[in-house]
């Protein structure tokens, strides 16, 4: 068989986990909490269960859970989506993003990427048979230069994939982002896919630029975000994407080929949760109390942080301690430190690196201290 | 923005059981159990939660559900599967189906299907750029003619698609079409993709001809098969793939960018559940007496029934009452009759029509009995 995605592995996630499970190491890699989701949520997702909610959901999604995505859209965006035709319910933001790029991506297609990047995009544009034209973001800040967008924006130019919070940077978009997106676009037929998975976990009170809240751009955007994140439940695979109609229409068409449907209880359960604001108002706080804490604790360690404005990820740069490849880095500080984390090499298809690790904080304040406690010396 | 699927509505499917539901009518068009299942299987989901399986699963699926996977196909088929390598857990048969085409189907690629046909092969097969030869099979036996097939095999022929227990024509695979097919392969690249979500819906003791039990045919097929049929919850969306380990490596890296991995709590909730090798031996006569009760029932109407050898569904010839194409005659027997039934011309391409409407009969006796009540004078 001629493989498709020829330079494909198993992804950095599954490898760093797996080792760090077979070690014994904190796992800080992969991003997931260490601790439960709401026993509420998993209760609500029980009765729904009980009561039956077993069969074929409808095809966008259970009717009420579009309801309170609506709802929670025009708490914290100011934005109107129709459930019925603006709000479908995915397999987690992974099958969004999929479905996003399968829906406008045609062959010879140009699709912007900025990197580092999560490490789904590249292979979907490849499989609609799509150009990856990507821009580097450098360290520390990570700013996009829309001075060097525009001159990689083609007539054949058809998408542009955002990502604020971006992963695994923790950087986040700015107002000038979203003006001089706003001027690139204009008058082009491109279309914006945002990665806003991490839309709640954003500090010090700073804005999430959800392409919801500015029309201009939300008529021509695919908002992708994930229950998993909201909910500290990444296993049940469930997110959602937002889009205008006309694109809804096309994006359900594929949808309906690729899952059909999704978990209906599962979904079930969260709407009901998501009757309590209080669930997703809560976040940014519980979040923040994490990075404080951590960025606290690894200020004891000999590594330099960048700043993490969003995302539940924060960066090291340890270039003045090892001259190691990251990933070399990374896998000694697992084995001799028994601290799993990522190298951000691996977000960038030239593997292009900075010396610079990433941690996920979403873990339990024990499990952040202990990992603080191996690090502390570790060079 | 141009349409990859122009031609794709809504599917017949969602059309019907909304009408119905509109209409307070009985639903036997959709594919799906009215009857609850296990509340066991429900427990040990809910335990499972309990237990803090909500976070991410394995890519590739729960290794208990995994083991348990190729502990069933071994018991069934006499066939190995390696869990590590060759078993993967998707978000539903379709899920499956979607993966193993975009795996397989490059630009211009030929792939072969029979129609009637369930409704996702042909847009995912276009997706991909790759091209429908398809070969209509005919009432009232519905069966190959592997004449035919060969001179549709050119060297472009890059996959062919069966489907056993067939949706819609309640057919199955013989051992003699197994023969040709291993013939017409033999020799040949082409990959096979077996649709057996409904492996265990199987009636009168007769043989399921998995592509499991054929080396021959196993070490070129990706075998699909569904936990929604099995347990009874179409609703949770988890169904697997098998396939031998070089083509699984390639489905995977696929997989792993269109959901990354499956619910893990109902994962491991039916893993537990699947302990029980009864619940799967159990179905066939579960299934078999429901069929009985139902053409028991329906030979009291004015249709001409087909068998059903498989599946959960009852085909019937109504073109000696009506002239009525089969979607108008679908149409008024549930405003007239409120009984919902799914026109048999929808899995056709060329929507070929031969006065033939399909039944769902995974439903409580007294909904069939009511069905029938309400179809006895109908014409
Ligand atoms: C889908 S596995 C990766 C989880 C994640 O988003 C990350 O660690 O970056
Ligand atoms: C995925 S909805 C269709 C259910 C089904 O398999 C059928 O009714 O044929």
């Amino acid at each position: 068989i001629t493989s498709k995605l020829p330079s494909v592995g198993t992804t950095i996630f599954t490898t760093m986990s797996a080792l760090a499970t077979e070690l014994g190491a904190i796992n800080l890699s992969q991003g997931f909490p260490d601790y439960e989701c709401s026993p509420e949520l998993i209760e609500l997702v029980n009765q729904a269960m009980k009561d039956g909610h077993n069969q074929y959901a409808p095809m966008g999604g259970v009717m009420k859970l579009r309801e309170q995505i609506a709802r929670k859209t025009e708490r914290l965006y100011g934005a109107k989506y129709d459930p019925v035709s603006e709000i479908t319910v995915t397999a987690g933001g992974t099958q969004a993003i999929f479905t996003a790029i399968c829906t406008v991506v045609n062959p010879n297609d140009e699709v912007i990427i900025f990197e580092p990047a999560f490490d789904c995009y590249a292979p979907a544009i490849k499989l609609m048979g799509g150009v990856v034209k990507s821009m580097e973001l450098r360290p520390p800040d990570y700013r996009i230069d829309w001075g060097m967008v525009k001159k990689l924006v083609s007539n054949r130019t058809k998408l542009i994939i955002i990502n604020s919070p971006h992963n695994p940077t923790a950087t986040i978009l700015h107002q000038e982002d979203i003006d001089q997106l706003t001027a690139l676009v204009r008058g082009r037929d491109i279309y914006i896919l945002s990665d806003e998975v991490y839309e709640h976990l954003i500090y010090d009170g700073a804005t999430h630029h959800s392409m919801a809240r500015y029309p201009e751009l939300a008529q021509r955007s695919f908002v992708v975000a994930s229950f998993g994140k909201l909910f500290h439940a990444t296993g049940w695979k469930v997110g959602y994407c937002l889009a205008p109609a006309y694109l809804t229409a096309e994006f359900r068409k594929i949808h309906q080929y690729i899952v059909f449907s999704v978990n209906s209880a599962v979904q079930t359960g969260m709407a009901n949760y998501l009757e309590d604001e209080n669930v997703y108002l809560s976040l940014p706080s519980f979040f923040q109390q994490k990075r404080d804490h951590f960025v606290k604790g690894l200020s004891q360690t000999k590594f330099e942080l960048l700043p993490s404005y969003g995302s539940y990820f924060q960066l090291a740069k340890y270039g003045h301690l090892s001259n190691e490849s990251d990933v070399d880095f990374s896998l000694r500080m697992t084995r001799e430190a028994g601290v799993a984390c990522i190298p951000t090499s691996v977000f960038y298809t030239q593997g292009t690196d900075h010396r610079i690790i990433r941690f996920c904080f979403a873990k339990k304040q024990e499990t952040l201290d202990n990992a603080v406690n191996r690090l502390i010396d570790f060079k």
